[in-house]
């Protein structure tokens, strides 16, 4: 039964992605355009349909964090429209060549940029990736499958059906919007086996979901990131900037994947320099702990545990460690890290150079806090998710990275010897 | 047991990769030549290992094809030693910038070029893609872990061992090339979900090892493709080049991905076409089948099935239909294509282009013949295989796309407000 209705989505879906990867830009903007305006116009029923959800939740004892994220107020649909609004002003990667040349035979080939065909997302309690994710995928040309979390059922079918009409107005299908109208769990199974429809998979939410997609699905994957951050303080740093780069990363916004979680600090300065950083962090609530050598210095903090310096906190707790060099910094980076976000901060020419050779992560940042990594802050607009996998995409995924490519190959006549 | 024995293999993978990944380019050139010469040196005992697994092979009645690719000569050991000097000759991508960029906060980002890690690479009877797999992978700075077919397995190691020595020769750890050396089906099935020491996988060989891997594996699938390619013939082509490109598509070399298998032919041209096209295939041994409309006109020739049109024949068979527009033969070919390489033959300048824009595979080819689709044959050298699937690679795989990217970002104390 849910097998049958998630093929039926699959056909639409491959079909609605044929004609929507030959649509205009100009026809995907104004899908944009029509889409923002429909979720204003139907602001109030898709705000009624949030209410049910958070009733919902609410009876079923939701953590007060899950329900705010599950929350939409007339200012976070106003958002969201914006959100939609601002994709039209951003390029359209569909079509790009970016060059071609002529083998002597007297062919003529380039590579072109084209959609991925149809997207699936898979998503937890935020409502709003609903119309996010839409919004990227319909400027990229690509058609979408949206499965998101039970307890955002009602406001997820309200705003799908609003954005997916709207689609209709400007002579697109309706159906490269579809939502999975069931909160079956055997849906997700599914989808991740749908090799004939799906292009690709992209999993938003928690390590458990991310990790139950990756090892389950046949689908290709792209992975968005899990963040275990290190801040290496090198022994030529500036101490001031370390501090503030040290803070900055881990307090600015602890509880997303780009936030720092562990502090390594070289042990030439480090009893001058863990007193100035712990008193800055212990001033914006973090509980810093430490391993053997850090609590010489800092005799007041708890010890770090082996499992410290894997967690990713996704709060105001940092780990500590003392390291003898920068080589053994870049080994315990290697040996706990989740290749999203490492930055240095040093002084010294040569450091920043190694660092940034043999550091194996999305993003190496030198005296710079592990808080850039960001579609926006890298100036490449909208983001669909930071990517830790290294295949197709790694780092802040843009549109870019919802397309693919195919050779295009021009000649007359020619033929193979 | 055999899992321990890949769990070291994957820890000694990895720590070599390090090295490997700041290897300069000359020391790695200096390896592919070190490879070539060891290869040389070692090939009266390379051959004495191949003569056991022929010795074997046909005692296990494997068919003549088999034995052939299995079979190693003085002349095939030279071939593969001079490949890998090829190589040399190539751009290094590891380390490339195509672009930096400064942000209003003063940030420097840039995307580098680096090496992707660990591959493994799953494959069948043919031993010089052990030769072949490693010089790519070691070109790029990655380790390879490899396991090849049973049929090959003496010859497998004489060459793995000969290969991984010479890299100690030039200061690169010999773990940066190892084979898998157990015939156990089980090591492969480990391979599969070895995550955390393979960044990729690549399956080289028919399509039960492609299908086996992609559907099974947890590690990301670089799929290197069936080819069930197209030439269709539209009203607007000139005839006789529609038949010399037919004709090269299908019988230059039939045994290969991308060999034609489907001749679409617009209906308005088909009385005058099929006869001569049909002549032609003929002459060259090729059996035609056709469909209902297409044996009106060539009433001699088998019936098409419905699974003659999925079928990658890679043999002297050709399946033929009539369609009666452009649109009929792009649906076709999406219906039953692999989305390796399709060719239409036109000189309608609207046609040529709505073929290109609307057709979704990973070659697309105007006016030449399928089999060009190639790295060497697009100017872009070695390949390590065709990519059907649409993330990170897709078409002749090659250097590049044995790499991935890392963001360098730059600053000097920023911190994000």
């Amino acid at each position: 039964m849910v097998q049958q209705e998630l093929e039926v989505m699959g056909i639409k879906a491959k079909e609605a992605s044929r004609i929507l990867a030959s649509a205009p830009s100009n026809q995907k903007d104004a899908a944009l355009e029509s889409m923002a305006k429909a979720l204003r116009e139907g602001a109030n029923m898709i705000l009624e349909a949030n209410s049910k959800d958070m009733e919902a939740g609410r009876e079923k004892g939701l953590s007060k964090a899950m329900l705010d994220r599950l929350l939409l107020t007339p200012e976070r649909i106003e958002e969201m429209a914006k959100g939609l609004e601002a994709l039209i002003a951003l390029p359209d990667p569909v079509g790009k060549i970016d060059s071609m040349w002529t083998r002597p035979n007297g062919l003529q080939i380039g590579k072109m940029r084209v959609p991925l065909g149809v997207i699936g997302i898979i998503y937890e309690s935020r409502p709003n990736v609903t119309v996010d994710a839409s919004g990227l995928c319909i400027k990229t040309g690509n058609a979408v499958i949206l499965r998101g979390g039970s307890e955002a059922f009602n406001s997820n079918v309200a705003i799908a059906g609003v954005i997916s009409s709207a689609l209709g107005k400007v002579g697109l299908p309706e159906e490269a919007i579809q939502l999975v109208k069931t909160t079956d769990r055997e849906a997700v199974n599914i989808m991740l086996k749908m090799n004939k429809y799906l292009d690709v998979l992209i999993p938003r939410g928690g390590a458990g979901l991310i990790r139950l997609v990756v090892e389950n699905a046949s689908v290709p994957v792209l992975e968005t990131g899990v963040g275990n951050c290190h801040v290496y303080v090198d022994d030529a740093a500036d101490l001031e900037m370390a501090v503030r780069i040290a803070v900055n990363s881990k307090v600015q916004r602890p509880a997303v994947c780009n936030a720092a979680e562990t502090l390594l600090v070289h042990s030439g300065i480090a009893e001058k320099f863990l007193p100035l950083v712990a008193e800055e962090l212990q001033a914006h609530g973090v509980e810093l702990r430490g391993c053997e050598r850090t609590r010489k210095i800092l005799p007041n903090i708890k010890a770090a545990t082996e499992d410290d310096y894997y967690m990713e906190f996704l709060d105001l707790i940092m780990a500590v460690k003392i390291v003898d060099s920068l080589e053994e910094a870049i080994d315990h980076i290697h040996t706990y890290g989740s290749g999203h976000t490492e930055a240095i901060v040093t002084d010294n020419y040569h450091h920043a150079r190694a660092f940034v050779q043999k550091v194996d992560a999305a993003a190496v940042n030198v005296n710079a806090s592990t808080r850039f990594t960001d579609g926006y802050q890298y100036g490449l607009g909208a983001e669909i998710g930071i990517s830790t996998q290294k295949l197709h995409a790694r780092g802040p995924m843009g549109l870019e990275e919802l397309t693919t490519s195919k050779f295009v190959v021009y000649g007359n006549g020619q033929i193979r010897e």
